[in-house]
């Protein structure tokens, strides 16, 4: 069933030691979006300069992602440049020139206000807590967030991810959000400001689901080598909530177990490992289901005793 | 089936976020030990001086370890004191005072030489292979060792891991003795320098066993505090080795599976969870089997999907 994905597209440059890249297809709604495509149709709410590439534009289509709310306006599209650490685990900012996404303000075609799945990409909360209001019959919605909107903008990302089925952030996310720096302790805290469904993603080393009654813990892939770590986070994401429209679940009405939910991150796992093989979207033009699936039950191997 | 460990019996003085100890129990063997002997009967070779108390050697004792080979010498017993950072992922060593130890030869007692099962606390490489070498009939054999080792005494290491049937040791080391950064590529290097199986530890992100075939990837428990981890790695080892050897398995002789030694892993994150709870050696005054066993089935629980 449809999902419903906001968030920033972007163009990157990215340096890691395996190479260069000065401008390639980037940003949150594209690598959630791509992700996803391979589970359930996807709707894109997102804005791009006159500078926005026909090819870039083409790799989404073949995905079967719905561009009506792919917004066009004059001026740039979004540039983020990146370096990478050698062991990839940090990353410096060399530039951030925000362009049209500097006014973004999401506009839903009346088509995908029914759209049963809402992901909202990291951007200001007020703008997600907008998009969120102007759906109808939504099962399951929630998204993403940073380090700067939970410390400079605590009030207004509070009151947003209150009304959110789940959350998805990484451990130092958490920590920060929560007050807590044990992970369990901060996870029960991050519950009891609305969210049923916590995930939480560690990079190289996996992801938690905590929910109020119980937790489940996967192990990062172990990849032989990693290209660019860049989307990754956001391809988990697209793999989770993907999978989990894919198949009609509905959290709301109790309709899913903890087994889906596990089943979710398993598959953003996938997803996330699949991402970090080739520079950018690069993976994504060859990527099949079958790959997908083989890769899940992979982890089914290497995780069993 | 009997288990020998040689290694350290020391003093710790430990300070974490949680307290401060200014001297307690510690030490690799005792570790060791102490987490194995809730699988299998465990025999110790091991050096103290004369200040080591009754009520330590006592708790060795009531763990139903053989101490023949717990060696008395005039002297001070090894201490070591250090500091833990606020996450706990870091350490800085405050004082070294080998005392005893620093002419540690171990001496295996007639009645140990028949023992099926060795691991090798982490102790100068020479003396682990005269150890080894003392030893009729083993069935499995291996240990630890660390970086101080790995970078100026490699030769000497890589002579005596070759006789070694498993290898623990966390990922840094296996960075550094591979020259490999990442894990897969290390594991294969470290796999061609003879032993069959290798377990990398990662802390409070759990651990992985490699063999030439296949691996295996378990996550940290997550603990909602954790007072102290001296010692934790080192449990994980009496865990991992005690449980082989109580079931008799024999990896020379092919009666070890995946899911044996999968198991064994887990047994060993098990024991270095329950190391983490109280400082120093205290939880292993009250801890069960049926704990232990409670545990072990909630690592299935909540990394099955």
């Amino acid at each position: 069933m449809s999902l419903l994905v906001v968030g920033s597209v972007a163009y990157d440059g990215v340096e890691t030691p395996h190479g260069k890249v000065d401008r390639m297809l980037g940003g949150a709604a594209t690598y959630i979006s791509l992700a996803a495509s391979y589970f359930t149709p996807v709707k894109i709410v997102a804005v791009v300069g006159d500078d926005f590439a026909k090819e870039d534009e083409k790799l989404l289509a073949d995905h079967s992602i719905d561009l009506e709310g792919l917004e066009r306006v004059p001026g740039k599209t979004f540039f983020w440049a990146g370096l990478y650490s050698d062991d990839m685990n940090d990353r410096t900012t060399l530039r951030t020139d925000l362009n049209v996404f500097a006014d973004f303000k999401p506009k839903l075609p009346e088509s995908y206000r029914q759209a049963p799945y809402l992901i909202l990409g990291n951007i200001q909360p007020s703008l997600q807590k907008s998009v969120r209001e102007q759906m109808n019959g939504l099962r399951l919605a929630g998204g993403d967030t940073m380090n700067y909107w939970i410390k400079d903008y605590r009030d207004e990302l509070l009151e947003t991810i209150r009304q959110w089925d789940f959350l998805l952030i990484n451990d130092a996310e958490a920590r920060m959000l929560s007050g807590e720096s044990n992970l369990r302790k901060a996870a029960a805290a991050i519950l009891d400001m609305g969210p049923h469904t916590l995930v939480i993603k560690r990079g190289e080393y996996g992801a938690i689901l905590f929910r109020q009654d119980s937790f489940f813990i996967v192990p990062g892939y172990l990849l032989e080598s990693v290209f660019d770590p860049t989307g990754a986070g956001d391809c988990f994401a697209g793999g989770f909530i993907g999978y989990l429209a894919g198949q009609g679940f509905d959290l709301e009405a109790g309709h899913i177990s903890r087994g889906d939910l596990s089943r979710a991150v398993i598959y953003g796992s996938v997803m996330g490992s699949f991402c970090c093989e080739r520079f950018g979207v690069e993976r994504f033009r060859t990527l099949t289901r079958a790959e997908i699936d083989a890769r899940f039950e992979e982890f089914r191997k290497f995780t069993s005793f």
